[in-house]
């Protein structure tokens, strides 16, 4: 099973994080930029290059501690296509370094256009009789507010037995910003809707759990929440809890720590910002090295509250 | 206003008609494939060039009858880099032909990656001291579930004064699908969802109102629900409707026509599959021709129900 897979590789390197690869301008180093505009000139493809160069970087730093990676595919599409095509080569140059990888979208999609997007990345395209992957990736992250229908179509991927073909799929319950209250908080009847949410995405999630418990089927709950993260982890027992919202976004780790199970299962916590732009902070470090320092003080502080072995 | 320029397109064509361009490879012509085949070899490529020549073909064959178009990005996404490419190829050629043109992203983020966002369709990409526009558009179609917090960093480019600059903004309230009741219609308090979704798109537009009485902000609501719109259109009376889901979704004209003022403005249908699919149901017609008699059909289905000028 591919959860397995992700909770297997998370408990080789006693490390529960993923890292967000969520390029910017300014989170690329500024002389890694320079050599991209002297080598192609100034444009979006030295731009796109640069966030690729930059991504790899990050990728061969954090191989050895951590086992997962998201791509926010927003960030590379802000370039055009010359920004998809880098995603696309950092994507396939992630699963080849072994991370398990995601691909977060944050779409809603109607059915017909929910199953272009299952056909492309999950199932591959068939050109000329040969399946192509334009998105190497494990699994997708999308948004709910369209109900089932953009849902359906990426099940049948979750049931898959060959393991390569066997997919995740994460659906936002409880994002990390501020304004999230607005929608997500409203209270209907006694569930407010990210508990609604919560019911759909148990009734989508696989019947079939994998050996640490957990269906194929996963969450995204902030750790600005910890009510909504102890209660959602109390009764979603197999649901699998992506974690954003530390760091940069100013969550607590105690608090992230209740989104993992008594066995220190269930959960993994998303960081981007404060590891990819760490070398913002750390003079006299380069970018790979403060990302390196950076996990491991995160991995240093989460071991104080969660079981990880 | 750009609401106004939308609006008077649709009064001089006395058209309140959106043509959809969601192209798959289903509809895309077998002949019109094989012409790209020959030239390109069987591949990405080949298939990307014919949604680029499909969509064209729609664009001058509609020019003289239809207002607007609205660009799924989902649709070239599933082809990878080769059909964001020509994505933005189609957006362009849109826009030079003289359309309105909206590019439906369905996406609901949080504030730093809306921002990339909204820089790089809106703003422009400062690249060696000129902006660059990947995604040229007069508005974006979104989805609301994180809040304010995804849509505040689109909100200044609703009040540009220079009119090139100025751009739109739909929140989806009530979808077209069928499961848009299992989120969408959820009981809060005395509101269901979409309502509440209404309430901050309100909260959003701009105080500004143009010529017809209508903010730079707009709102997406399906014809399948006719009670809805009746509803929102009485209480919400300066956000502009975008109603989808007629033809092949099923939704009925008569209903659609409720979302538009007693005047016959503040709302536009969009249709998809019925139009740049017609030919498939259309013997001895090419592409281009079925489409203009879809358009015109509908038109003449509309005009029993709306006030057109």
């Amino acid at each position: 099973m591919s959860i397995d897979i992700l909770q297997s590789k998370i408990r080789k390197l006693k490390t529960p994080i993923m890292v967000g690869l969520d390029p910017t301008r300014t989170l690329i180093p500024p002389e890694l930029l320079a050599d991209c505009e002297a080598r192609l000139g100034v444009g979006l493809e030295a731009l796109a290059e640069g966030y690729c160069l930059f991504c790899k970087g990050i990728l061969d730093a954090l191989k050895k501690t951590v086992p997962a990676v998201k791509v926010q595919s927003a960030c590379f599409e802000a370039l055009g296509w010359q920004g998809v095509k880098v995603m696309q080569e950092v994507l396939a140059y992630a699963k080849k370094q072994g991370y398990y990888v995601l691909l977060e979208t944050m779409r809603s999609d109607v059915e017909h256009i929910a199953a272009l997007t299952a056909e492309s990345v999950f199932e591959g395209l068939d050109i000329g009789g040969e399946r192509t992957f334009p998105y190497p990736c494990d699994g997708l992250v999308l948004t709910g507010y369209l109900g089932s229908d953009g849902v359906k179509p990426f099940l049948p991927h979750l049931q898959q037995a060959e393991e390569a073909a066997c997919k995740n799929l994460f659906i936002v319950l409880r994002s990390s910003n501020r304004s999230a209250v607005e929608v997500q908080d409203l209270l209907s009847g006694d569930r407010v809707i990210y508990r609604a949410m919560a019911d759909l995405a148990q009734r989508w999630n696989t019947e079939r759990v994998g050996k640490f418990g957990y269906g194929e089927l996963g969450a995204v709950v902030a750790a600005q929440s910890p009510l909504a993260l102890q209660e959602l982890r109390k009764r979603y027992d197999k649901l699998f809890f992506l974690v954003p919202g530390l760091g940069a976004q100013g969550g607590a780790v105690k608090h992230a720590a209740y989104a993992f199970d008594r066995l220190g299962h269930g959960a993994i916590v998303c960081v981007s910002r404060s590891v990819i732009g760490a070398w913002q902070e750390s003079a006299g470090m380069d970018y790979p090295e403060a990302a390196q320092k950076a996990v491991e003080k995160l991995k240093s502080q989460l071991s104080d509250h969660i079981m990880v072995l």
